[in-house]
């Protein structure tokens, strides 16, 4: 059985496991601020091109997104996500749980455009309703889409001129900046947005996002937010040993790089076998349209997830490629749409 | 330098660390419903000599208490703790950010009393006051003290008659049941209280804690509680590898043993020396009341804590042992202490 | 000028002003324990016919829908409502703040269908994602629109076998309850639902609203949520009274009715004038579609509120009579649509 | 039966009752936007002196309390208070259900003292504990006594050199500001603290307080937060009415004085009669020391509230005049006094 139902199916790339073991019996500062969180911040910031952030190592995704949102916004206040948002659909109300409500935009292709946000500020106009306040994006977004540099900077733009924080989740940011298509860099992202995180945990950490907070009025007393919402871990240093692993070199990257590779080499077939995508491809994330026949069979040896229907005979389903993915595993997939059609 | 600042400074045992390498290519479901996690709930069931209890693994402790006290808490609801309790003085407020009051009984020893929590209960008559619901405890305590199978069952049987829920903090549960002076074992736990974890932070893991809920009326859709609050984990294996490690033999136990050891060796040197301690050492924490004389030169080759003043001459220090301090460290510490006491 | 903008712009019916004047130098228990709120509260159960709900007087409408739906989930459930339901536009992200998704359905006349209910139900089908738990209606709803007895036994025949609570919104059930078209009795509606509320607010009181808890599993420690909310007033007679004076005999039934007969008067002869509506016309609120060229003129003498573009020549504009509307600004309104109409 | 059990039995003032009869059919805008409430808040704002204050009607105390704390606050901040303060023990964890701890302090006045504060500061340093940013008092406090001007100036110097907020709760203020000893006007408090209240439940009004932000930084957005607490009123203009009624002239002003005149009364007769006071007797509120054996003698013919054992032999009361005491009812509780005391 071969998986492409995720990218947090293993474990850690071998070079953050040796240096988690190499650095086992040092005595470390607790509560990340040890000298390997250090160096994991001196080398992002590096790599950020950036000294003027603040970053922190948060165990994950949903629980960076919480502390994020929760942090920044007085009471009142919303985010503006797309429907398709994780904080909206797939987090357990978390962000509301912490009092915010979530304002939600109708959206193709998983991404926040700027005439989505032009209409919920029109909308939303006295205190009655919420105030809109930020704007949570993510890249890759949940429909494996990307944001281009001149996407982001119009998103920039919007939100500076209506006093909206910008928000990225970099869940999938490894893949998203190694992307064939994609022409936005760490530097960038820093300079155009208020607070991204880069994530670990979906491109070979065992867990762990780095956050990167942008915004120089964002950064007072974040550790105390950390604490309280139960993220300040005691062995901080075992994310900074991972993110120090991924930051002293490109590991990063390459990690994303196979990623991506595996799935390109994936649509590229499935392209010659004459399917097409819920969204172009371009990520570690692939929505190709199936026929509903085929998926008892693939199903037999490949995990992979159901989507939704495409209409009464396709199917959309996701295939997600990682750091970890074979290429032997690739050939396979590979093997059955070539077996399997017309 | 020899650190007895905390028992979170190194990372972790080599059979966790080892099993992580072993499993690290295998392809497992997400959000700890994988085989490792399910292996570990066995085992430590097994430690529990009790099937019909639910089991979670939770990356940090402050997660698990805000997580447990705010889940099993309706709104008007308040714990009961000891005024030194980690939830009152040390989470930044995280149990209040649920929504909860933390009503605190003065504690000498850490330990919550009966007739504490009856003087709570004797207060809070009417609805212009919380109503307490939950008595939190901490095993062992924050200043190192036990709680004996007899207070245990006191505690029980109060709440049980009051109608409040018992909740045990184990972070450091492990040093705990295999302290000299217990005699409460895991099995006792499970029967006594509503719900309690198992820490493995601070005995030999790189991270998490074992969330075991007994009270059958408290399990329904916890795991919607736990992704609410960014507590579970997308690679929930990565937890689960590391209690099937530790509960597989008695791995766990032989940590906390080699933990009250070493501790046991300084606290007979220390008395020998003529100091007292400012409660009874028994765990891996010792509160040695030293004279401030003394305490620059200790800091030149040892970490540890200053809790508070003693009185003029004299202060409350802290020592902490752990899975991993060497013989070495605590001869250096004896040395030191028969050097340069009278 | 008459205004036609809301059902809150005057104070009290007469006999409201007159009971609190009589009453004013008693000296009542506090907190809503005084013989004028047991008076109201014996009153309001006789014209339910039914002795076996807990009543409570709260202030406001917001505030009450707040204190039902934080009281009665747990932390990771929602409710259902239609995108128009007042608790998700327009009360600043209250239940939000509380902790808890307002998940909404399309809705065209403002109702809750049982296809949008099950939709909902279909797609939250894990523990990623909110647990829904409560169904919010309102009667009339924010589009004018009632529910009939039918649609409530088929609205209540789904929650309970579905394991959902149903809580209606009464903020304007006087106006609903009054309606020609309605065959709903306050018996009725305290079989069907589990929670709802007579509004007294929007029906001739100077503030309060009366909250009917039917589900006898929803009425422990009530009272401390209500204090914790801060809708517990110290003067609580003064709610009390009001609602002694509505319901001690038919002033409720009358207030409503009057006002409903103004709405009748106006929407007849909107009809004559070959307006049509965007709801059909049936309590208080009325939803007629205007030529945008006939507005300004409207507002010179009148006031009411603009709705939404009904399309580029036509807008749908909102009228509201009340208990206090007199013929006279009916008569006017009327003068208004005969003389400036083809 | 003569009640001195508190200060909220009566209804309104007749002055005011009469304001809301004459304006009765007027047609108001809604949520406070009313002339009345600007016609009140202009009174005031002249009474202050201070034309640079936001001031905003709000239906009662613990609403206040809880808008307040929890709008000026960021997750991570608590309050200093009393530990007799209402905040902390009277309203059922209002509070802690924003987010925010109650860190409280030891006072036998109900006074917050600076090396209180001090005290508090100087032990919370870092992230691991809440950060205090504001501290709440309130004048009159829950046990009768007042701030003189010299230390709420004191209080003001410390939080403005430690970047604390000051709040002062006046539920009780009428009765404060009209003290015997008070030498502090309206225009000193609003110079001095951040934001306040001046409280109409407790002085003659049905409901209502008047909240007054002086601190500019504090005023943006406030009216979102008070809808999202369900603050808002629909028929704002009730309290904006009460309080034209009540500032107009010196309604408010005579009205404590009164209250204090007929707790000056008791106060004399109990001194004369031999019995000490728990605080020193200045405003409304009296709590004298009772033998236990005239307690129940004393309930036959009045109300009042027993507050906690003085010794085995005695008991700390409570008397509470209001501006709806009689004095029949005074010389009836001194009548009973003089027969009844050696």
């Amino acid at each position: 059985m071969y998986s492409f139902m995720n990218d947090y199916s293993e474990g850690a790339h071998p070079r953050i496991l040796e240096l988690l073991s190499k650095s086992n019996y040092e005595q470390n500062t607790g509560y990340g601020e040890d000298i390997h969180s250090n160096k994991a911040k001196d080398y992002i910031k590096k790599h950020l091109r950036n000294e003027n952030v603040d970053i922190h190592f948060i165990p994950g995704g949903t629980q960076t997104n919480l502390l994020v949102i929760s942090s920044f916004l007085r009471p009142h206040q919303c985010i503006i996500a797309a429907e398709t948002g994780h904080v909206n659909v797939h987090e357990t109300g978390a962000i509301e749980a912490t009092g915010h409500k979530v304002v939600t935009v109708p959206s193709k292709d998983g991404k926040v455009t700027l005439s989505a946000i032009e209409q919920v500020l029109n909308y939303h106009t006295d205190e009655h309703m919420v105030q809109p306040k930020m704007v949570y994006i993510s890249n890759s977004t949940e429909l494996g889409t990307i944001y281009k540099k001149e996407e982001l900077s119009a998103l920039h733009q919007i939100c500076k001129s209506k006093g909206l924080l910008l928000f990225l989740d970099g869940a999938r940011i490894g893949s998203a900046l190694t992307s064939k298509p994609n022409n936005l860099e760490l530097p960038d992202i820093a300079g155009l947005v208020d607070v991204f995180y880069i994530g670990g945990t979906k491109n070979g950490a065992l867990l762990g996002e780095a956050l990167v907070i942008c915004n120089q009025k964002l950064k007072e007393d974040f550790r105390y937010l950390i604490k309280q919402r139960g993220a300040l871990m005691a062995k901080g240093f075992v994310t900074g040993i991972q993110f120090e692993a991924l930051f002293q070199d490109n590991l990063f990257f390459e990690l994303g790089s196979h990623a991506n590779e595996m799935a390109d080499k994936i649509a590229l077939i499935l392209k010659e076998c004459g399917y097409s995508f819920y969204t172009e491809p371009c990520t570690n994330q692939l929505f190709p349209i199936l026929p509903n026949s085929l998926l008892e069979k693939l199903s037999k040896d490949f995990l992979f997830s159901i989507q939704f229907k495409a209409d009464d005979q396709n199917t959309v389903v996701r295939f997600v490629t990682s750091w970890a993915t074979t290429l032997e595993s690739v050939d396979a997939l590979s093997n059955f749409f070539i077996k399997n059609s017309k």
